[in-house]
């Protein structure tokens, strides 16, 4: 039977509760909206529609950023991006490095010939500010500094309120990832002094993959086109992708279209909702996670000041399989949680609570199937108790 | 008011036909599949789903290519991803420049810092295969030769045939660019001896757009790790790629997973149809088009044996707006066209029979409101001619 008579029928995925490092379940509506009808790129609704998602967005990222847009793309898309668009051969660029998405910035830096200086940090500790000055200070000029706001690899929460005015000092640029942070966490693009930050939809905006939300500083916009050699990728040449977004409209590649439908409704969801309810929401299902683990005997990977709420590190008590009990949570509870990343790998797991995940129920859910796990394994002492200190936890918060 | 409490309000795009450059309508079991229940890119339910999507593209392309599938990003991307992947500093590639994508591709094999060997022909007329020929004889030794099969800004199909063979005899990989033609007229990637193909989701095969289905040959993989420096995008490195669509499923980054969902479907209804019967479907919707439009007193800017049937470009008859035309073709009658590009803007208009397009009853619609606004203009002369020449055009083929 050839491929082209061969038929794989209709596919039905499991409902899944999605609790691990990204996507993260969508809303309703934004699921209503993938089935709008399509229109062309150069389309006057369509354009409407864009000009109200850059407007969205920059309420999203407290800008006034005129180039706020969602690049075409994942967040690694994004990460690539900004630095391709950032970074000339022997440009001086400090990336903090405490987890695999530092490590995957600094990487990019090399591939794009920037003269790569690492400040490290352990995988669940945040980079010290105190060392930023430093390299600031000794090793400049420094072209930027890019640093990763919620480590998905390890759950940490990087201060950053205090950097972008140390990068100022320096005229050095100041580029975040707020990949699993935007929509669950304060981003200030504006009063942090953030001049290249960019993001992904599937994690706490609730939006399908396939998108990066992107905000560029007027003085990032002048960097880059200041360089003296074109930036090294066409496709994402954020010079030629401007003309499409806040000029001429003039076409450089075709968008996901629907997916920008998803993300506009998406970010009217998170702005009805109103952000700081939303970050309160998202503190306080994550204080709930906390007090539930604890009550099972599990401990948290990294120290309280430094916790990302979006996505929490519990470390693997000994004797547990950690592998067939993510499995068993996956099969028979429908419930996806992330394994470890790296040298965390066996050690953690990473429980999402992103967006419309991060409520009291949906960490009940998954502690009720832990606790069942647990059991079949003799490994509960007390039934229920993780559910009743975590709503306990919940409503003190 | 701030953003922050400003609704824009439900959205509701006007249903338009999409007969311009793409993207083009989506088929209604792919807007369903759009709504399935969102998955991790680690499930085993999501990992099936992309062997699944894989083995259909194989069909698709007519290939035996292990490394088959949709690439993260619209054609464009697809296009620098095959690109970058093969081009090294120095690296002599010989492109076809007759259109804008092949100008497209010109300059990304520059980015990338390729030798640049442009082989020229007018916009609208094809490659001369006699020209690669004597560029593989004489400037040799050529990495890669890079050819648009269908030249989505001139109309343009160009025969590649015999051109795979003349790029084995002399040790150069064949790149080509399908992101028109895939699924609406031949694309045989095995027998014409093609090693990097990619093309787009968004025209012929009706998904949304936002991923690229993209097959290498093992030569092709090769020259990929044999490379001495790595490639120049983190975010397109087939080699890190790999790694996820073929083997350990090592994370790269999170694919657009309900992206993946649509493509699945709309392979599934390409090859329920049958690839032969659909670009049967295709030529004769052409044929219907060329008939109708010549009907209306206009003429054609491709010559017939190079005609691209998924894409017509038809000259603007002296003395017509041509813009208020197309104006009034989206706003009376919700049907989009394309104006044309480069040296072609003003000159012609772009007609896409795309896919589920590629009927009669589509090109009678767009005949039919093409005739009112004539009409109106005092510029039709026998109303209903082309209707009656294009359905008899359409009988007869």
């Amino acid at each position: 039977m050839t491929t082209e008579s061969k038929s794989f029928g209709e596919f039905s995925p499991p409902v899944r509760l999605l609790l691990g490092p990204g996507p993260s379940n969508l809303h309703p509506r934004v699921v209503r909206a993938l089935s709008a009808p399509i229109l062309g790129y150069l389309d006057p609704y369509f354009l409407t529609l864009l000009d109200e998602t850059m407007e969205l967005l920059r309420a999203l990222f407290r800008t006034a950023n005129r180039l706020t847009f969602p690049l075409s793309g994942p967040g690694t898309a994004g990460m690539e991006a900004v630095l391709a668009n950032m970074v000339e051969a022997g440009d001086r660029v400090a990336v903090g490095v405490n987890g695999l998405f530092g490590q995957r910035m600094a990487e990019i830096v090399r591939r794009h010939g920037g003269e790569l200086i690492e400040i490290a940090a352990a995988w669940g500790s945040p980079i010290d500010p105190a060392q930023i000055e430093e390299v600031l200070k000794t090793r400049g000029p420094i072209k930027a500094v890019a640093l990763i706001h919620g480590e998905t690899s390890t759950g940490v929460l990087q201060p950053l309120s205090e950097i972008g005015r140390l990068c100022r000092e320096h005229q050095a640029l100041f580029i975040v990832d707020t990949v699993t942070s935007l929509g669950g966490a304060a981003v200030e693009v504006d009063s942090w002094h953030i001049d290249l930050c960019y993001s992904g939809t599937q994690k706490c905006l609730n939006a399908p993959p396939g998108l990066s939300p992107l905000t560029l500083s007027d003085r990032a916009l002048e960097a880059i086109k200041a360089r003296k050699s074109p930036c090294g990728v066409w496709y994402l040449d954020l010079k030629l992708i401007e003309q499409y977004w806040s000029r001429g409209r003039v076409y450089h590649h075709t968008p996901p279209t629907l997916l920008i439908y998803a993300l506009r409704e998406a970010l009217r969801v998170i702005l009805e909702e109103g952000l700081e309810a939303r970050f309160d929401r998202h503190r306080r299902a994550a204080l709930a996670l906390y007090s539930g683990l604890a009550a099972l005997g599990f401990e948290l990977h990294v120290p309280t000041p430094y916790r990302l709420p979006s996505l929490t590190t519990v470390k693997i008590p000994s004797g547990l399989d950690e592998a067939r009990t993510r499995q068993s949570l996956l099969e028979d509870h429908n419930i996806e949680i992330g394994a470890g990343l790296g040298p965390l790998r066996g050690k953690v797991w990473r429980i999402g609570l992103m967006g419309q995940n991060a409520t009291l129920a949906t960490v009940l859910t998954l502690l009720s199937a832990l606790e069942q796990i647990l059991r079949a394994q003799g490994r509960l002492e007390k039934p229920g108790a993780s559910l009743q200190t975590a709503e306990k936890a919940f409503l003190d918060a």
